[in-house]
């Protein structure tokens, strides 16, 4: 266990306070304070102590993780979760229990078992949104590996006239895992052409390239996400995807040159709202989102963010426009703030 | 929109019975139900009606999917969901909300803002455990994709001394892909060697391919999944591993076997949980699961279900061994039940 991820752990727990209690149920967070992602794996983090409730095999296979001192490591067994808690609030050491973002069902599950509400509490998620150097060197990685496969998606859409979405996609994805991407997003990268790229989530299709194409990807390095868009527009049908094309490619650079340690994050959202409409658009989705262990996570960069741009988070900026039937722009970076500025990472 | 989603919309709408309304957020069961997928989409199903909040780009794309006559399609406007069901509510025309299984965070906040408590009801995740023809045809094109996978993993598992299982994972999903698979798991494939295959959830490393070897895959194909696993155990150094895996193989087989229509879930779960144990063994993880629009749906199989095997379902069967720093063993394939026994997809 690093240094690191004692400090992390630290700073929960002084977050968490006196006798409330704090349920893990998110690999993702679970790995972020520890360094363990076990199947099925459950943290119980209180103002005095971290359990982690990992199945048999997982047990032995953490003994020489060194988490002795910080973190109490125990046997998963049914049931064991819900008496631990149960047992705490018998005892008058927890006297209020949060859990992380689980599905509904799941949370509609746990209160029964335990019988009492259970709030949702983003305390970790909160706590990825400021990277170390470490994280941010893992991301400028990742970002490092999908810049080299837009530069592959460009490369080919200008040489080969034959190739379809799908196939196309194959190819970036295959290339970029065989320069240590540990993966790319849920359903694969995005790639359009055309009118296909109207629909903001596009899948890959069979159609061969053949006009306007819109790339969205992302590489992951040592669990660290990265997140790309691009619209190149050399074999566009239509000028006018042209000129719309170079609004949103200026647009996203301005957004990111106005952002600041401090600024308002709905502002920057807000100032590219207006923009768009301006232009006869709507953003029909955020600005942008953070990146990190997940490739959307917090902060969300939207008009009702309350949160403020501070040094050492990483998002993207984002901005697009869609037009049924004819075509969808994006352009998106990955983006960290250091020394008062964002930049481009 | 087909005969089928229509039939889909008037049994769930049966189902719900009188002024009762769903939220359907999950953009799955909104595509199994209309066959439209819109980004941000949310659809409010009662007895009377379906009506489908899409965002203004995905409206205008949908106007051309014939849906007037079954789903009543709006535009999407911040709280036009919330006014619309109090409205709903006001006039007496819902008495009960429920919604699909979203997060618990987003659960709190619909019923703050509706202002009364909503269960999560899992009636389209459901419905969608009985597999129509067309949906049966799609996974098994999705399991012959995979199957060819497998045989290509297995075929360099014993020809290439040299390559890590990053990169035959890699080798493998863009063989899939360019057999025409749509995508694979979140996390890839799952594909590890000797002791890192104790991992459950093992993802591949930079490990060079030695010894015993666990791959869990799976292609998709219009929008269905498919999920195998196999060990192979030709180059295993430890001749325990190769009888282990006969065993877990055979189990399997027997399990599958056993399946007829009308089974308890429950039954061959308890069936394989009692063999692994008489082998000084555990299992670990569920016996299996529902595949379908999703890897993992429902019906879960496992000691608890409270289910039956009824035709028509799709479904794994998965049982696995796992030793800490030594080995990981697990075998799997995905099944349906036609004719009142369960056969390999």
């Amino acid at each position: 266990m690093t240094n690191i991820q004692k400090n992390r752990i630290r700073n929960i727990k002084e977050e968490i306070r006196e006798k409330k209690a704090l349920l893990i149920y998110n690999p993702k967070n679970l790995y972020y304070l520890c360094g363990i992602e076990g199947f099925g794996a459950v943290g119980l983090l209180t103002s005095e102590k971290f359990t982690l409730f990992l199945n048999e095999n997982d047990y032995e296979l953490a003994a020489d993780k060194n988490l002795a001192h910080e973190v109490r490591v125990e046997i998963y067994k049914k049931g064991i979760v819900k008496d631990t808690v149960k047992e705490g609030l018998k005892k008058g050491k927890i006297s209020e229990i949060f859990v992380d973002n689980i599905y509904g069902e799941a949370l509609r599950n746990l209160e029964n078992v335990i019988g009492r509400r259970i709030e949702i509490y983003d305390v970790v998620e909160r706590a990825r949104m400021l990277k170390t150097d470490d994280e941010i060197e893992n991301i400028r990685k990742a970002c490092e590996i999908a810049r080299k496969g837009i530069k592959l998606a460009r490369k080919i859409y200008l040489s080969e006239k034959r190739i379809s979405e799908h196939n196309l996609a194959a190819e970036i994805e295959y290339f970029m895992k065989r320069q240590g991407s540990e993966g790319t997003f849920e359903d694969g990268i995005l790639l359009a052409c055309g009118k296909n790229a109207a629909h903001i989530h596009a899948k890959p299709s069979d159609k061969i390239i053949d006009d306007a194409m819109l790339v969205d990807l992302g590489a992951k390095f040592s669990n660290y996400f990265s997140d790309f868009s691009r619209t190149f527009t050399e074999r566009a049908e239509d000028n006018e995807v042209k000129k719309h094309a170079e609004f949103i490619e200026n647009l996203e650079r301005t957004c990111i040159d106005k952002i600041y340690t401090g600024m308002k994050i709905s502002e920057i959202s807000k100032f590219a709202d207006k923009k768009i409409e301006e232009n006869g658009f709507k953003l029909l989705h955020s600005l942008g989102h953070g990146v990190g262990l997940d490739v959307h996570e917090l902060p969300n960069i939207n008009n009702n963010s309350e949160t403020e741009f501070a040094e050492h988070t990483v998002f993207t900026i984002e901005p697009g426009i869609y037009k049924a039937n004819r075509f969808g722009i994006r352009f998106e970076d990955t983006c960290v703030i250091k020394n008062g500025k964002a930049k481009i990472l």
